[in-house]
């Protein structure tokens, strides 16, 4: 087991999903009330990982499968301790109890790929440990979930890397949505890991973070994150993105994902769309960050991606706050889609992708598969 | 002096703006207080009517316009009434404190040309009616105010009838931004215009509101007068406008104006751009509605026209709440420009004007003055 909030990608960086200090829950910061208060939550049931999960206390493709994969890790060890307590292991309880927490968690937020893949690496991690014992079958688990939250922090950190290939080495000013940084992921981000690197590297880099409503994730998660670490952020509205494009303030887009299709089609927060349209209308390049796990080779197009629609009451509380909205409407789509021929490139823990997508993203899954079925022991990344 | 409080344009609609009922002060509607509380203020003095229009409890461009000759009709009103009382009017008295009145007035916000406009025309009344005795250059200058308010009402209607030529027979589905509705103007709004009239002739039509950041006057002031008047309204983020329009469910955008260029270039709401870039990229219809007095001869493209930045508290205020955004910038530009080329045509008062612009907009002010000099006396629009 990994140990309580490990010490952060970068300095300065939180560590959204940890172990309790005590390794009998899970640890998160509540992310809803940031950046008002750094509050930290213990959550010792699925049901309450479920729960934070659906009400974006942890948000963030990885961050969600990270925060999932350690519930159902914490779901079977208590089953575990339940078991042996009484008359041994009957046949496939903590399978049956897995299967009852697996499809809890998977109906939290249906857009985002990393929640169903990184479950479904739990999920194999118990069956091949089948016939090992209960304690042998808790660590399986246990070391299964702390493998995708390790090698997601090395995706993170390849994705910096790599993403150095489309930063100016006389710097750039980049804009994000949404938040895309350390505190979705297991490490320093994916549309942010460039930054981030850029910034340890001294090369001159500054960010716009489009504040991204209904929610405000830019204006209170990136732009909390990013002073954290010293790097100049300006918040801007979603409406001030073309003044800011048409100004020549902006030098490249850098935005993450939430589930991308075989062709390039990009699933991310709402808005994001929007921001690809105007950067290809300046002539701006348009990048998309992800881990290989955010890749979903069996949706062909963005289509097959299904969207998640949230409560209206999102969109409208701020303006209508105490008044009843009568005969007001709102419509609430947590992301949209991005065709891929907007999409100037990918940067993956695998390489920068260029078109032509389908090829290039075949290609890098097929050389380096979107992460391990099978926990690679011993591996420190 | 126009009553009180007139009957509104449409049933149901506000009246942002009027004399107050005794007729020695200005009555407005507080539009930062929608929809939450619908409270009237009255302003006694040039200088509250300057502070409502600076902190924006009556705004829209025409509103503006109105709001600021009533005022200086007001302040010219006071001082007749103190010189008056004493040894009478010493040469120039009035011309000099209405100087003073229009500098202060003209300095609260420099995007909307109406406003420019509107003042103008009050000086010109007063100056005209130099020698008549204060009680006749009293009377001038109301007569004035009270001769732009009826007249933007009736530009409104008149938006509203040729506004029609753009709106299916069969109905339609508009998006608009910001507010450019009754609570924008004299009358029925000028980008809701056509909305109005087609309701009330039975055309169904519906409107998406785009919320507008950060002050939201899309989701409260827009979304509270279409449900008043019991029109269909749905808001929706700036940055759900890409997912509607690539989903097919909006079949025009309409917006307002704060100045328009002589060559077609457009101030607006900030993302106003952002609307006009992706109406361009999904091929749809992008129409500006505004009365002749939005036109600015005087500006030969959007380069002349000086864009307010308002305090960057507006943009962080809603995400960081009571904390410090210590190392966090924000960038507040009022207004954004729209080139001519993304804008299908303008509807106004004196027609719809299509491409090429300088042409049909030169032709409709040059047929038709943008709002006359001298009141029009005895004419009830």
């Amino acid at each position: 087991m990994i140990p309580h909030l490990p010490p952060p990608a970068l300095p300065g960086l939180p560590v959204p999903v940890s172990w309790s200090e005590d390794g009998e829950a899970i640890d998160i910061l509540d992310q809803t009330r940031l950046p008002v208060e750094e509050r930290r939550l213990r959550l010792e049931s699925v049901v309450a990982v479920a729960d934070a999960i659906r009400t974006l206390r942890v948000r963030g493709a990885p961050a969600i499968g990270i925060a999932a994969a350690m519930g159902l890790a914490l779901g079977v060890k208590r089953r575990a301790a339940q078991l042996a307590g009484s008359s041994g292991e009957p046949d496939g309880a903590l399978e049956e109890g897995l299967g009852r927490d697996l499809e809890l968690l998977r109906a939290t937020r249906p857009t985002a790929v990393n929640l169903a893949w990184a479950t479904e690496r739990v999920a194999r991690a118990l069956r091949e440990a089948e016939g090992g014992g209960l304690a042998a079958r808790v660590a399986a688990v246990v070391r299964e979930a702390d493998a995708i939250a390790l090698q997601d922090r090395e995706m993170c950190r390849l994705i910096g890397v790599h993403g150095l290939e489309v930063i100016p080495a006389e710097g750039a000013c980049a804009l994000t949505h949404c938040n895309a940084g350390a505190l979705a992921t297991g490490g320093m981000g994916t549309a942010l890991a460039p930054v981030y690197t850029a910034h340890a590297r001294g090369i001159p880099i500054s960010v716009f973070a489009s504040e991204t409503r209904p929610l405000l994730q830019g204006a209170r998660l990136t732009a909390w994150e990013l002073a954290r670490t010293g790097i100049g952020v300006t918040v801007v509205t979603e409406g001030m993105v073309g003044a800011l494009m048409a100004r020549g303030l902006v030098g490249l887009v850098l935005v993450g994902a939430d589930r991308v299709a075989a062709n390039g089609d990009v699933a991310n927060k709402v808005g994001t769309y929007g921001l690809a349209v105007l950067a290809r209308h300046h002539g701006l390049p348009f990048y998309v960050a992800l881990p290989r796990s955010t890749f979903d080779p069996a949706a062909p197009s963005g289509v097959h991606i299904p969207i998640e629609e949230r409560d209206p009451a999102e969109v409208l509380g701020v303006a209508w706050g105490g008044a009843e909205p009568s005969g007001v409407g709102a419509w609430n789509p947590a992301f949209d889609l991005t065709p891929a021929h907007l999409v100037t490139a990918f940067i993956s823990d695998g390489g920068v992708l260029r078109p032509p997508f389908p090829a290039s993203i075949a290609r890098v899954l097929a050389a380096t598969p979107p992460g391990p079925l099978t926990p690679r022991h011993g591996r420190n990344p």
